[in-house]
């Protein structure tokens, strides 16, 4: 259900929580949620921020950008329609709910109006007034009327580039990548970044803000998967090349694994507001705050609280599918020469070695996320 | 790809046409597509006329309710974006497509952005300032903020009522059914055209107009697939009768094929325009103009063209996958308890019976279309 926009957005969304959930009770459900809330819950505050100080307009309308089925924030938008109405607001609201064409948009709109999910999510049938659309373009382009938004916000979505530089050839991400290939895919982001600012400000009405939550890469250099024990994507790089080496899989399917996505550090996200004569300040949007975040791995969270209660095995085979839910498509696709039955046999391979080597031994294996949390406002 | 609420919205579209392109020239296409473009070509007039009327608004929200995948009005609002651009009209303009949220909003949303379909029908990156969105809420109630809506358009959508009031015991649709349960069809088509309209009404701005092409009954009495020779829903009831009879299904799986539509008369269409105490006149709509119009079949029509070049058999292989593609839910709904290989090996037979009848006696088979067309405005 996860699509390229949003591919790690929850990762309640990603793992089978059944197959866990059939082993443990409830609270160990709970547990595991909590980790995946701290991201969203404190965006919530600037949310709520962004509500105290909304435009003149007949329609309040807001956006998620890259909102894939929409499950990770359902609950967030709940919660700011509730809060809309509590202040005797009754305006109509629409919310447009955006990602990539291929988008699970059924499942979305099913949600919304509790036909799946958690009925108290349905905001839609909840509250009256309330209007659910979709867009199925790409946030790098402006995606509705000029001046028309009163609230935007994305979550986890926007490391994704618009098309990748180029093939990274000693590594499957662009943390790991040379010089050469880090600049290009640093150039892409910039420009990409830069588009996607000057869409959202064409969308925004005057002082209306849009709050980002983003993957990227914070003082200590840390990022998804990388928080002071192993780095994540140096394991599928190691694990990739050995298939490599093995023979399995040849150099130019080594090389094709390469993630569309660049992790921005704090300075990149700032760039076009710092400089004022860029065409982001220029138009109107003003940074009026950043920060970044690190929120801990559910799966290696729970593991370790539960003093021995969870075997390394289970921990390793609760860890990997979180993972696999995102990425499997980038090692998939690097085999598209192959029958599809071969390429699956040879990235169940690929998961398998990374999850034994975890079972082996767990210590310093987790997917803590590192995100920016940027408030940002038309002026 | 057809969703319940535009099953036969355009036989291009249900039928593979590659299989008879294969057989055939492309003039014997081009024929075929004659007869569907007729129904559509005769609203575009009306469309264009709207367009003369615009509301002041500073964004040109424009509606397609029950548009499926959008593939069978994508060459209808390229002409009406082309027309507003014409115009010098530089508005933003932003296209909601509804329908079921079970809907293929993916291929939806990639026609309009040249992804697939004919890139002449690609409206979105033809022309800038143009934004397409979906909703995948049911149009029995209101999709969007009042009083923002300047151009409503439906097409072979509203026929579906919201709820079936009653099994149909001797035939599968209200067209055959007793007095009593056409009486109960009636009456929820009549509630369900109530709010249809008053959800319109809701949303369209004043002087703004919705141009709906319905499937209904004409003043002869004709309807879809009836209109002069065999009536084809009262083939359906015979070929299905005729497997309970012989013991293949169960009355109660015969009676459960009972469409969920309601086609009504000129009279029903009219008749909350002509209270001037309903809810709809009081609200403030007007209709403008209804009158209704006979497509003619386009595989009856180009079998007849032929003169023999296309054999019996051809023609009844060509005419009955049209009807299946939006009928062959409600039979394979009826057979809910069976295995599903069991169930479709029935249906198979189903249609196969059918469509030898028609092979071995071709004269007076055929699906014309009957519509009512509509010039709804809100005053």
């Amino acid at each position: 259900m996860a699509t390229k926009e949003n591919p790690a957005g929850s990762p309640l969304e990603s793992l089978n929580m059944q197959a866990v959930l059939s082993m443990r009770s409830s609270g160990y459900y709970s547990q595991r949620t909590a980790g995946a809330k701290h991201a969203i819950d404190s965006t919530i505050s600037l949310l709520r921020d962004a509500l105290t100080s909304l435009p003149e307009s007949g329609v309040l309308r807001f956006a998620d950008f890259g909102a894939a089925d929409g499950g990770t924030s359902a609950a967030l938008w709940a919660e700011i329609v509730a809060t809309v109405r509590s202040q005797g607001d009754t305006r109509p609201i629409e919310v447009l709910y955006t990602d990539l064409p291929s988008n699970d948009f059924s499942t979305l709109f099913k949600t919304m109006q509790g036909m799946e999910g958690n009925l108290s999510d349905a905001y839609q049938v909840n509250y009256g007034n309330v209007f659910v659309h979709g867009c199925g373009t790409g946030f790098h382009r402006q995606l509705m009327a000029s001046d028309s938004l009163c609230l935007g916000f994305s979550a986890t979505a926007m490391h994704y580039v618009s098309e990748k530089p180029c093939e990274i050839e000693g590594h499957v991400h662009m943390v790991g990548a040379n010089q050469v290939e880090r600049d290009m895919f640093a150039q892409r982001a910039a420009d990409d970044w830069e588009k996607i600012l000057l869409a959202r400000c064409a969308e925004l009405k005057k002082g209306s803000r849009f709050i980002v939550l983003n993957f990227g890469i914070d003082d200590q250099g840390q990022y998804l998967g990388n928080t002071g024990g192993h780095s994540m994507f140096d394991k599928f790089t190691e694990h990739w090349r050995m298939l490599q080496k093995t023979g399995t899989i040849t150099e130019k399917e080594f090389k094709r694994a390469t993630f569309s996505q660049h992790y921005r550090t704090v300075e990149e996200f700032r760039a076009p507001f710092d400089d004022t004569q860029s065409l982001v300040s220029q138009a109107g949007l003003r940074l009026k705050s950043i920060r970044t975040q690190l929120t801990r791995c559910p799966y290696e969270h729970a593991y370790r609280d539960a003093n021995g209660a969870i075997s390394r095995k289970e921990f390793a085979a609760s860890l990997i599918p979180t993972m696999r839910s995102w990425s499997e498509t980038v090692f998939s696709s690097a085999l598209v020469d192959r029958e599809q039955q071969e390429a699956q046999a040879i990235v169940d391979q690929f998961y398998q070695c990374y999850e034994d080597e975890i079972a082996a031994a767990p210590d310093g294996h987790a997917m803590d996320y590192i995100h920016a949390i940027m408030e940002i406002e038309k002026t």
